[in-house]
């Protein structure tokens, strides 16, 4: 596997995890997390932190279920699912546990050398969310 | 189907159909055609369609095989992959005939009134290309 895809691999761990101080070592003040589908930008560490501990607040699992992975260089692309069970509040389903599967593309442009993501990209299929969520 | 995925698909029949007239309504002066993969970006519909012309020269078979698509108002993401079979001139093939099925993710940013699209991205895995080329 190239050196690009592992690290790649390494950060989406530290991401599915929740491993906050891990995934610190990813970002620096210039690291773009941008979910286009949502279009929701952040930039540097301290706010990419803060909106991940915000959005996986409660969390029960998170993973990512990888189907296909490329990279070009130090841009990597990842086409798969993210799977979560967790609390509905955020979701429209206050009470509630909800458990969707929803296919989503990452993109990650790496600083290789010093291990960082300099930009991660999402395009997330969220009608499928909202297909799999309305009958929870 | 939504209507911003229905443009899509029109478009991506008049891509790969090579129909360069009907191509032409898709795209302004402003349309950005980037392949991030390959790191090349084309702006405006004089330099997209020539460098469509340029890489679809002599090309006998045009497809892009669709698994999964989904949209977020105006952003369309295709998952699939191009299958290609033309001369292998521009692959480092003269003189041979080469087939290749490339998986990929087309994102579109489509100005759906105008049945315009904004900005065409590609993200080629060109590795898999490359090891399908190899024996050819």
């Amino acid at each position: 596997m190239p050196r690009e895809q592992q690290l790649a691999m390494n950060y989406m761990q530290a991401l599915t995890s929740h491993n906050y101080t891990k995934l610190k070592e990813f970002y620096d003040r210039e690291t773009v997390f941008y979910d286009r589908t949502a279009g929701k930008k952040y930039t540097g560490e301290v706010h990419i932190l803060s909106f991940l501990r915000r959005a996986h607040k409660g969390v029960m699992e998170y993973r990512f279920n990888l189907e296909h992975m490329y990279n070009s260089g130090s841009l990597v692309v990842m086409i798969g699912s993210y799977y979560l069970k967790g609390p509905g509040d955020q979701f429209g389903k206050p009470g509630k546990i909800i458990e969707v599967a929803v296919p989503g593309v990452t993109s990650l442009k790496l600083d290789t050398d010093k291990g960082r993501v300099r930009e991660h990209i999402d395009l997330i299929d969220y009608q499928t969310m909202s297909d799999q969520l309305a009958p929870q």
